[in-house]
């Protein structure tokens, strides 16, 4: 209003929303608001940080049930066009879906999350669909955190399935099982050089190991890869949820296996509610949220004046090469810091 | 010494070593003072362990080059007489072989691992091991990271092959991966209930599948699982240490397989060794545990006090419940402390 009403005012940073405005667009589903919601929240001002905490205290819980769940995979196995034909495939169901994505890998790999986005070209025309490329780098803090902090304002906003994609390396990826209800694991048929981009560990992780790219022509392996996996998922220890993990096959390009990939969401929505443990989960996650974002204000309180920052590098160093131990480098430092 | 000089000095602890003797009898080798070191390490008493941690800076690095082995499994599969039986085969050889145990499960189970210990007959003769329990519970700063500073003390006494077992649960289970050169996953014949007592992704993380209890007329099915998890290990995403998990059986009881366990292990060994790997690991897992190390020290200092303790209980409940969100009720603990 103001540059309206007088020139001087044309500079001002005008896009940047107060909390009643916030407020505002988060209840009435504004995606636009939405998005800035989740800049600020990722600013290194803390200022635009507490606005956010502060809104999120503000903000009514979600009224609608939600399910989150997250999509990892080897960069090449086809997360983006998966996610493009699923999205659209639950917005034409009138759900309102929000996508999100995290890049544990800190740029290492070249932002290839974010160039993903552009390419969802129907998703992003829907009316239902909220997209949001992988936040910035470079947090003290940590990229998950912000990520469940953008679930909780999507919900918020009223987005009910919630769709996270992870490519699956980094340290992160141990995080991002605290931030979904569901698993689903893409792979490639015909296990091999495909799955050096994903850390161990994380196939034992997946509630559902979905096939890719089972197109015309590539049936045959894709039930082959089925069948493996299948025989060695039973090998696997049980999951807490007591839910058998499923492998499916599907090619998004030709829209086949789509809609079993929701149906065998839903039974496992279904299942996990009526056992309890969704609740359960949350709780679990919840209270791990709690500790790991007091970690980083205490991290982000001490750790980042120039002196400690610098004492930190240089003890790093000499723990690596092993010139000191870990736990008087860990001593000296925190000296340091009570100081 | 005093208390033969003047009878009042009877009662005082003089089994409490100080610096001096800790240093003598570390770099010597004598067992009873590594045994004590290990639990001024563990004590609740600051005084003690601020001692460890000047004798750590004090003792050199260990002569020999050493290995450190991770073994888990589920409860039942046999680890305390696999240890026992590799133990022994160790010690023939003339290796000083060092023994300890995490219990990630912190006395949930009952401590098991710590009746187990007092079975390990043949071992706990021999005069090239040492064999430690399980560490005390209810310490702020978590088990593992006590295990880590006891792996430096053996070493340091000349332990050149160090054991470390856990059971296959919990929240440690991470973090043995921090602790070990190479880890071997114990498995019973014939996948089914006893995978229950294994934590998710523990199979992946395997640098080799023992199958125990490979006893006359369980051959055959020890076998059939042998087959079983390399069908499954193919799947799994490479190891970054370039390593193909092996998988093998054996039998405890009847002294088959242990040597080829060992002759895995060396190969292990040789190969990491000429890759570079087992040095960057230990680089990486240096800078894990000055970390790790750095936030137990924070979070003795700032989270002990009996308000904060209190009002971190009081959050996490309602945190749990849903009645506080998990960035809020951070801050509002993180601002208490920073009064």
């Amino acid at each position: 209003m103001a540059n309206t009403f007088n020139k001087k005012y044309t500079y001002q940073p005008i896009n940047k929303p107060n909390l009643k405005e916030l407020y505002n667009g988060i209840t009435t589903g504004n995606k636009t608001v939405l998005s800035q919601a989740i800049t600020l929240l990722e600013s290194n001002n803390q200022k635009d940080r507490e606005l956010i905490y502060q809104l999120i205290k503000k903000l009514p819980s979600p009224s609608k049930k939600t399910i989150r769940i997250g999509i990892t995979g080897s960069p090449g196995v086809g997360k983006s066009t998966f996610i493009e034909s699923i999205g659209s495939f639950l917005c034409k169901k009138d759900y309102k879906v929000a996508v999100l994505a995290i890049d544990p890998s800190s740029g290492k790999t070249g932002g290839s999350i974010l160039g993903d986005k552009t390419r969802m070209e129907n998703l992003s025309t829907m009316e239902n669909a909220f997209i949001r490329p992988t936040p910035s780098k470079g947090q003290l803090g940590g990229v998950a955190q912000k990520s469940h902090e953008a679930i909780l304002l999507c919900e918020m906003a009223g987005f009910e399935i919630i769709l996270i994609e992870t490519v699956g390396v980094g340290q992160s990826e141990t995080h991002v099982k605290e931030l979904v209800d569901f698993f689903l694991l893409l792979m490639l048929a015909g296990a091999g050089d495909e799955l050096q981009g994903i850390k161990r560990g994380i196939m034992e992780l997946a509630d559902t190991i979905l096939i890719t790219k089972s197109d015309e022509g590539n049936e045959l392996n894709a039930k082959k890869a089925k069948l493996n996996y299948q025989n060695a998922l039973h090998l696997f220890p049980a999951n807490e949820n007591n839910w058998m993990p499923k492998v499916l096959t599907c090619s998004s390009l030709e829209n086949r296996g789509i809609n079993q990939v929701w149906e065998v969401i839903q039974d496992f929505e279904k299942k996990v509610t009526e056992n309890g443990w969704i609740k359960k989960n949350r709780s679990s996650q919840n209270r791990f949220w709690f500790h790991q974002t007091l970690q980083n204000f205490i991290k982000n309180k001490f750790y980042t004046s120039p002196s400690i920052k610098n004492k930190l590098e240089e003890l790093e160093e000499l723990v690596s090469i092993g010139n000191i131990d870990p736990i008087n480098a860990a001593k000296e430092l925190f000296d340091l810091i009570l100081k």
